[in-house]
C-alpha cells in the first residue's frame, strides 16, 4: 500500500497516525515539488484503505488489487456435510490413522472415535511416500472402507486424492476432498479437485507463502470448489528436534485477518507425539477451527507414522482437555 | 540414540514397541552375525533410555552425553525477584515500550501497567538496531529511569545489556539482565553476563535450533547467572506477511520436554499489532509460562516500533482474558 | 553410519583417523563393558564403509540402506536424444522463453539460438502460475509450435507437463518431459511421467532436501524413465534481494557425490536479469553439466517472467564466456 | 521503487520498458483520475531511478533512502596491509586451522602456506563454540604465535575478535579483525572493533539479509574502520546433508550490483571437505576476491574442525586451479 500526501502535509505527524494504526511505514525520496509517498510493510496491521484517506495531509492511498476475490468472499462459517466449521462453530475434530489398513479396523476406529465427538473420520487410501518403495496405501478399496465406516457411525469422510486420476473415486466416496503439502501448488490438480464440485481440505505446502495458499484455494473456488478449508501442518524446519515447524502466526493471519476457516494438523508438524497435546490448544487458542489428529488404536502396529499417532486414550483426554478449555488437571 | 538388538530378536516387533512410545527409528545395514542396530531420530518422543532396555530383543541403548547439565538441573520453575516464573505459576507479565524515552513516560507507564499485574517493567536503554543511523536508545540514564519506576510501583525491572560494557550498570539497576537474539551467541558477552550474578532473560536467535539455545543458557549458568528464563520472540520467515514467524513448536518442546520456564514475546514474532492477542493466547496454551508485550501508552508517538506497540487498553483486555483463559466475548 | 569399536580401542586415536577422513563423529554414552559406537553425522565427507573397517580399533561398520539404487545406477554421463549430458561433456544449452507466445516467435528464436550452440529449445506450453487470474501458456497447439521449431533447427525440445493428462501430449512432442519444482513430489504425476518412457528433466523442490530429490528422481526410474537429468533453480529464501536462493552446493553434492547429470537454472533462482551471468559460470565451476536460461528477444513483450529473461546478445556472450572459461574482458 | 506515470500514459508500455529493464512490478489500484503508481520489487535488477525517469509516460521516480552511504564509498578495491583484495586484483587467500595450537604449529603452517601464495594466515586465538565444554581456544598467547609466524614469513594476520574485551589485544597482533557470523549484529562488538581502526573482515549472520549485512558493514565504517571486507559463510539450511548452505547469489549481488570486496569460505559453508574445492571454484566464478579455507597440516590432530579442515596437498592442487582458472585435470 502507498499513501500519498498533500503538498504541505506535516510527514512526522502522518508517520505517527499511521504507527498508532500499526503500519510499518517508509518514507520514499522524492523530487522536490512532488509529493511524498509513504510505503506501507506487508507485515503491518489490516486497516481499510479508506479510513487513512481520512487522515489529515493524506491526499490518497493505492492499494495492490485484490487477487483472490472468492476466498475473500467465503468468510469464516462454512458447512461441509452438514457441519459447521469456522466462525465460532465447536471446534470440528478429523481423526484416524494415517494409512487405512483394513475394512475392519476402519470400522472399529470408526465406533470408538464417534463417541468422543469426532464427526470426520480421515485415513489415508492413497499415500504421497518420500520414497517409493514405502507403502503406497490400499488404494481404491480402502475409500470404501473409509465410506463404510463413516455411514455405520454417522461420521464423515476425508481423504487425499494425489493425482487426478484419483479424483474421480475419491469425490465419488469422500465428503471433502484433501489435497496434500506436496500438492498444494500442482495446479493441474487443484483445477480437477475444483471440477469435482466437492469441498476441498487445502494442507499448506512445506515453504509456502500464506499469500500462495489463499491463491491455491483461489484455484480450487474458481473451478468449482463449493468451500475450501485450509489446514496448516508444519513448514520446513533448520531444527531435527521436531519433525516440521508449525506455523501459528499463519494460523491466526488466516483465521483473525482473512476470516478463512483454518484447522491444524500438530500430528504432522511436530511429528512428536509428546507435543500433539499442547500444540492442539495452542491451535485453537490462535483460532484454529478445528484439529486434525492422527490416531490409532495401536500404534505399534501402524503401517506408516506410528510414531506421532495419538492412542485413543490420549485423544479422549485432548478432546476434553479442549471442550473444557484447559489442560487436564494443573500443568501437564 | 541408538538400540542394540540381540542375536536371534524380532526385528518388526521390537520396531512396533518403539514406534508405541513414540520412536522414529530406522534400521541399519550390518555383516551378517553382528547385531542389529537402530537409529532413533532426533524428533522422537522423549523417552528414558533405561525404559528401551526392557523391551524384548533389546541388547543396549547407547545415547548421548547430556550436552547442558546445568539447564537440565534448573527444572520448570524458578524465582526472579521474588516473582515465581513457570512450573505451574501464574502467568507473569513484561511489558513496557520498545525505547524508555523519558524519567516521566517510564513512570506514567509503570503506574498503569501495575495495576494490571504486570509485575516486570521492559524496556530498552540501549537498542540494538539494524542501521546505525536509527535512534540508539538514550542509554545509562534510562536505566534509573526504569528503576526508580519500578521501585515506585512496586515492580521488577528486566532490560536488555547490548555488550560487555553494558553489563555492569545493567546487572546494577535491573533485576533480569535481558541478552537480545542478535547476541544469543555471543559467547563473550554471555559469559560477562553470567559473571554479574543475576538472572538472565535469554532471547532466541532467529535461526537457533532448540539444542543451541540451550546451551546458550549453559553458558550462562556455568559463568554464574542463577537463573535462567528464555524467551521465544520469532525466528526468520521467508513469508513477508508476518515480521518474523513464532515456533510454539520450541516453546512445547522447552516447556513440556525440557521443562524449562519459557516465556514469549508474540510482539516481535508477529510484528503485526492485530495478531498480538490471538498468539499471546497460543502461546500460553502451548506452555509459555509468561508474555513479554511491547506496550505504549501512545503508539503514534513511540520512539521506535510503535507499529507493534499495544495500547494500553488492548493490554488490559489481553491480560484479563489469559486470566479467564478464554478470548473476550465471542470470537475476536 | 555408526561405527563400533572393538573392546580396548583407543577412542581418541579412531576419532582422529574419521576426522582425517572428512567425518563428523559424536561418542554415544554406553553401559560399561560394551562396545564403544560412534555416530557419524549426514554432513560428513562421503566413504567407503569398507575402508572403515580397515582403521585400527574398529570393530564393525553400519551404513543406512541404500535408498535410491536406480538413481545410484545412473551415474554421471547420460545421453538424451544423442545429446551427451554430464560426465566431462561440454556444458549442454537449454534456451527460451518463459511462455511460448507463436508459431512464429518459437521459430525465429529457434534460429537465433542454434548458431549460439544451443541444442534444447526449452518454452512453456502448460504455465504453472501462482494465481488462476495470470496467464496460463497457450497449451497443446504450443507443442505443436516448438517441435516444428525444433525440428526446423535441429534441436531437441524439453517442456513442462503440470499434470497427468498433459504427459501424454507433451510426450509425444517433447525429447525430454520437464517436472516442475511445485511438482517435484506429485507422486502420482512422477508416477505418470515414468510411465510415458522419455528422459526427464527434475527440477528441485522450493524447499526439498537433497535426499528427497533422488528419491523423486528414484520414482521416475522405477516407473519407466530412461533418463533423469536434475535441475537446481534456487529454494523459498527470506531475503527479498534474489527471488529464490541459488543452492550450488547441492549441485556440487549431486555431480562430485552422487555422480548425477545436474543443470542449474540461474534465471529463476536469481530472478534478477544483472546477476544471470555471473551464477551461470559459478553453477559450471561447482560441476553443472548443463545451464537453463530464459531468453527473449523481447523481453518487453514477453507475456511472463520478462524482467529475468535474457536478450539473446547477452545469452550470446554468456555462452561465449562458459566456452571459453572465464568472464569476457576484465570483470563483469 | 515507485514508478508514477503520467495521465493518459499506456500502462502496458511503461510495463514493457520496465521489464526490459530488469524490474519486476506491480501497479496498484488508484481513485479514478489519480496518477497512476507501479511498484518495484526487491529482487529486480538495478538501475538509475534517473534513467527511469526518462521513459515516456513516466512522471516520476520515488526511490528508498540509501542507508549505508559509507559501505557504497567504499566500492569495489580495497587494500589491507598492501594486499588488494577485490575490483580485478588476483583472489587473496586466508589459510590456516580453525584453532592456533602452539607456537611451532603456526609457525611451520605459515611456512608451508606462503609459497603457496596464501598472503593471509588466519587462526583462531578466542573460539566461539556453541558448547561451553567444548575448547575455546589458547587466547591472546595465540595472538603472539600467529604473529611471529606471519612476520616470519611475509604473511598477514587475521583472526577474530570473540568480544569487546578482546578487540584491543586481537587490533594489536593482528591486520585485520575478523567479526564472527554469530556477532554480525552485535552492535556493542562492532562498534569497538570499528574503534579499533583496522581493516575488517565481517562474516555474514546464518540467517541474515544482504541488506542487514551491508548495514553492519556501515556500522563498522562509521565508528573508525578503514575496510571493510565482507565474507559469506553459508547460511542455515534445513538440510543435514551440508553443514551450512552456501548462498553464492548473496556473493554475485554483493561483487556484481554492491561493487564490494567479498569473499568465501567454503570449509563452513560446506562442512564437507570433499565439496571443498567445486564450491571455491563456483565462488570465484561468482565475484568471489578471495577465498578463506580452512587448513591442516594433519586434520587428525586438530583441536577442532578437523573434519572441514583441507590438508595441505589439497590446498595446494586448489589454488594452482583457481589460478588457471579450470579443475585440475578432467572432471575433479
Amino acid at each position: 500500500m502507498i499513501v500519498t500526501l498533500k503538498p504541505g502535509a506535516e510527514v512526522s505527524r502522518v508517520l505517527g497516525e499511521l504507527a498508532a494504526r500499526g503500519l510499518w511505514v517508509s518514507a520514499l525520496e522524492r523530487a522536490p515539488g512532488e509529493p511524498a509517498l509513504l510505503l506501507v510493510a506487508p507485515h503491518s496491521a489490516q486497516v481499510d484503505p479508506r479510513e487513512l484517506g481520512g487522515i489529515e495531509g493524506v491526499l490518497g492511498v493505492a492499494a495492490p488489487k485484490p487477487q483472490h476475490p472468492r476466498v475473500t468472499a467465503q468468510r469464516a462459517r462454512v458447512t461441509v456435510a452438514g457441519v459447521p466449521i469456522g466462525g465460532g462453530a465447536e471446534p470440528v475434530w478429523m481423526c484416524g490413522p494415517c494409512s487405512v489398513e483394513s475394512e475392519q479396523h476402519a470400522r472399529e476406529l470408526a465406533e470408538q472415535l464417534r463417541p468422543l465427538g469426532v464427526l470426520f473420520l480421515r485415513g489415508g487410501a492413497f499415500k504421497p511416500r518420500t520414497s517409493p518403495y514405502a507403502f503406497q496405501g490400499h488404494g481404491e478399496p480402502a475409500l470404501g472402507w473409509l465410506r463404510r465406516a463413516a455411514d455405520a457411525t454417522g461420521m464423515r469422510v476425508v481423504t487425499e486424492a494425489l493425482g487426478e486420476e484419483h479424483v474421480a473415486p475419491v469425490a465419488e466416496h469422500a465428503d471433502m476432498v484433501q489435497v496434500g503439502s506436496r500438492n498444494m501448488q500442482s495446479f493441474a490438480l487443484l483445477k480437477a479437485v475444483g471440477r469435482a464440485g466437492k469441498p476441498v481440505l487445502l494442507k499448506r505446502g512445506m515453504a509456502a507463502t500464506v499469500e500462495e495458499w489463499l491463491l491455491a484455494g483461489e484455484y480450487l473456488l474458481q473451478h468449482g470448489a463449493p468451500v475450501v478449508v485450509f489446514c496448516e501442518r508444519g513448514i520446513r524446519s533448520f531444527d531435527a528436534s521436531t519433525r516440521n515447524l508449525i506455523d501459528l502466526g499463519a494460523v491466526a493471519l488466516l483465521s483473525h485477518v482473512y476470516h478463512q476457516p483454518v484447522i491444524v494438523d500438530p500430528s504432522h508438524a511436530a511429528g512428536r507425539r509428546d507435543l500433539v497435546a499442547p500444540l492442539a490448544r495452542a491451535a485453537i487458542a490462535a483460532g484454529a477451527a478445528g484439529l486434525m489428529v492422527e490416531t490409532h488404536a495401536d500404534p505399534a502396529h501402524a503401517l506408516s507414522d506410528g510414531p506421532q499417532a495419538l492412542p485413543l486414550a490420549e485423544l479422549a483426554r485432548l478432546v476434553g482437555e479442549i471442550k473444557r478449555g484447559q489442560p487436564d488437571g494443573g500443568v501437564s
